[in-house]
This record gives structure tokens, sequence and C-alpha cells, in this order.
């Protein structure tokens, strides 16, 4: 067995990962990546070197996709096991163990192991949905990716305030019904929203998912980024995306650092 | 001397409000309003009937326009004489003395005239700068008007907390720069936002002007409207743009509810 293959599971398979010659081990039954995870992979301001922390990382998209933009050291914690074995068994696929590495644990708990202050910056895609006796239909594995079963929206972010240093940056993407609790609760918490951008499907629909950055201990002033607009008149994604899912001869982008 | 003629003061002209007939009194070297009000007395929820209050009314801009979009009962605040006298001389001008009072005076001391809960919706474009030691080249009026001189964000959001009654909607336009502290500080005086609107100048340049409206002692829940864009490629007016400034024959807004 080389370095780059892996044992598969029952219902996994590998599927590539857009233009970057990069691949990840997938299952729609345990856990596939979406569009929020490559958006938020481009969006976050990330440093060439240092130290980079993805949380819930489910099966390590966010990571392997970074390892294209930084020389950073990477690691990613997942408390699901099935999840962190996923993303242990991706990061060999790509050959990229001396880049990434998978924590298998709890969030509120890796303070305790790294200390506080301990990394440049913090990448999340938490669970989006509150935990309010709705009924959960899903496994295990979707519910606790999708619901806040595992720590709350509150418990993520206070997370986000210790691990990070001063001037270090949290990048998340999140639903847009939650702006107002993820705004005040940054803020309660040290981290002072700086970037957001906003991700209509159309341009004429309401936004569907929210890009949002924040700077621990920095100084209040957002900039509300031109919006990202995902499918064209024609119903075809749009330049942009086209060129983050498949790379592109395209001129910059117009936004400068990530999106 | 009709009831719609008014006297004018020095450097005051009369401009047409837009499609709708009316008229205003303005002067560049005291008051003028911008696309902020007009964009904000079309965003805003406003009930048919009840009663709704202007902060910071300038020159009377808002309830003007608003009478276009309901019976209620208007009324509006303005802390600085000259700019109340102008704002009651447009009001005369249009023959709309029965629709809109305006009172002179601090926004913070009216829940003593009035006492809480007393409006089922306000509006508010509040000065968008705070007060931090730049120079203030401008004169008095324009000053107060554009910076933190007179009151605070603070101060202008808690007026609205108490002035509101239990679902009441304040509806407010200001600056992307400040979103994150207006968020917060609504939701420190509960007043949950429901809707924003990103204005951009151009589809791919970050927003210049943020429409926000909350909802008193509601559910956090917030929807992000598809953006606003003002001009288009060729350098005009956007569609919906032209439709709020002259009218139209165009199709319904996409979008329910205001703007």
């Amino acid at each position: 067995m080389t370095e780059n293959s892996v044992m598969l599971h029952e219902s996994e398979r590998i599927d590539d990962l857009l233009s970057h010659d990069l691949k990840i081990i997938q299952s729609d039954e345990v856990f596939s990546f979406s569009m929020d995870a490559v958006l938020l992979a481009r969006f976050a301001s990330v440093p060439k070197r240092g130290r980079v922390l993805d949380l819930c990382t489910g099966n390590g998209v966010v990571p392997i996709l970074l390892t294209t933009r930084t020389q950073a050291n990477l690691e990613a914690i997942e408390i699901q096991p099935r999840l962190a074995d996923m993303a242990r068994r991706s990061v060999q696929l790509n050959g990229l163990g001396e880049s990434i590495t998978i924590h298998e644990g709890d969030l509120r708990e890796l303070v305790k192991v790294t200390g506080h202050a301990a990394y440049d910056a913090i990448t999340v895609n938490p669970p989006y949905m509150p935990l309010n006796g709705s009924d959960l239909k899903m496994n295990t594995h979707q519910a606790m990716a999708r619901h806040e079963v595992g720590c709350t929206l509150e418990e993520v972010i206070q997370a986000c305030s210790r691990l990070l240093r001063n001037g270090g940056k949290v990048s998340m993407v999140h639903r847009p019904q939650r702006i107002a609790e993820i705004i005040s609760l940054m803020r309660e918490y040290k981290l002072e929203p700086k970037r957001i951008r906003m991700v209509h499907p159309r341009s004429h629909l309401e936004a569907n998912m929210v890009l949002i950055e924040a700077s621990k201990d920095g100084k209040p002033e957002v900039r509300m980024l031109p919006p990202l607009i995902v499918y064209n008149e024609e119903g075809t994604y749009c330049e942009e995306i086209m060129d983050i899912y498949y790379g592109s001869q395209h001129k910059p982008h117009p936004v400068e650092g990530g999106l």
C-alpha cells in the first residue's frame, strides 16, 4: 500500500476536490461536504505560516483545501470518531500528513491541551441549527454535523476566542438567519467582525449563506463585501463560483485577500 | 397666503420630492436629504394606522414620504430648531399638517412626554459618525446631522427601545462599517434584527449603506434581503432605484413589504 492509498469503508467513495488535484473521502450516509465549506476555505484570511485550526472539520475538507493557499501548520478537530477517521484517511490519501493534523475530540476541551491564544487563525463551519426539540430524523452523524447536538453556537465562539491570539482571525460560514446572534456573541467574546460576505443563490433572492470574519480584540469597523451570487440568470454558476470550483484564467478577483 | 405657501429663508429652495407630487424645503448650507432617507422611507415596515415616529428627522423628508405609504399618525423629532422649523414648513407646504407633527427636542427626553411603548413603528436615519476628535469642519447644522454630537448610537437605540411597543418595529439606515455595533446594541436593548438589506453602489463593490429593521422583543431570526444595487454597468440607476425615485409601471418588487 503506497502512502496515497487508503482503506475505504462501506458507503464511502473518493471524490475529486475541485481543480486542485486533491481528493476527499465522502459518504452520503455519513458526511459529504457542501459549497459552504468550499467558500469558507476561499474566504478565510490565513497567514502564510503559523498555526491554523479548523473546528468541526467533518471529513477535513477545509484544511485540505487550505493547503492550496498557505504553508501554515494546519490542525483540525472533529468530535465524531467516524468522521475524524475519514478526515485522517483523506489527509493520507493526498499525502498531506506533514501539513495537516486531525484531532479527535471536543472543541470545548481543546484549550486545556493547547493553552490559550495558541492559533493565528481559525476556520469553522459549525452546525447551523439550534437544538430546539425539532425532530431529528437524520442519523446521528448527520444530526451532529447539522444541529447543535455537541455544542452550541456560543460554545463554538467562546472556544474560538480562547484559542485565538490577539489580532488573530476567525472565519465562519453560517446561515443568515443567525447573523444577529453570531455578531452579538462574537463581540461578547472579544471577536470583532471585520469582513462579511453574503451569498445569494440568485441576485434577486435572499441570502442563504453568510461568510463572516472577526479579529480578536479588533476595532469595530466592518467591511461589507460585494454579494456573492451563485447562479446567473441562465441558471448556471456565475463566473466567480466557476473560478472557485474549477479554477480559471479569469482576471483576479475584485476583492482583496480571500473571497 | 394659502395653506400651501410658506416662507423661505436665505439659502433655502423648494425641491420636488420624487414621483409623489410632494415638495420639500432644502438648503445646501443647512440640510438636504440624500438617498439614505429615501431608501429608509421605502424599506421601513409601517402599519396602515397607529402611531409612527421618525427620529433625527432633519427637514422631515422621511415622514413626508411615508404619507404615501400609510395613514398612520406620523410624528417626527428634530433637536435643531432651524431644521425643525424647515420640517414644519415643508409639512405645511404639502398640506400635511393633519398627518404629520414635528416635535422640536431631544430624542433622549421624548419618553418623558410620551411614556414608554407609545409607538407602533419608528424610523431613524441617525448621525453616522462617532465623535472621536476628528476635526469637524462642517457648520454646526451639518455636523450635528452627520456626527454623534447630540447623541450616540447607543442613546438612539435605547430611545427606540423605550418608545416602541412590544412587537413594534424600528427601521434604521446606517453605514455598513457600524453594522456589528448596531446589531449588538439593538439586541442589548431587546430590539431583535429581523430584516437587513445591503445597498451597494455597484454589484462588484462593497456596500455603502445598510437598511436594518428590528422587532421589539422579537425572536432571533434574520432575513437577509437581496442586495440593492444602485448603478448598473452602464453607470445609470438600476430599475429598482428608478422605480423608487421616479415611480414606474414596472412589475411588483420581488421583496414583500417595503424594499
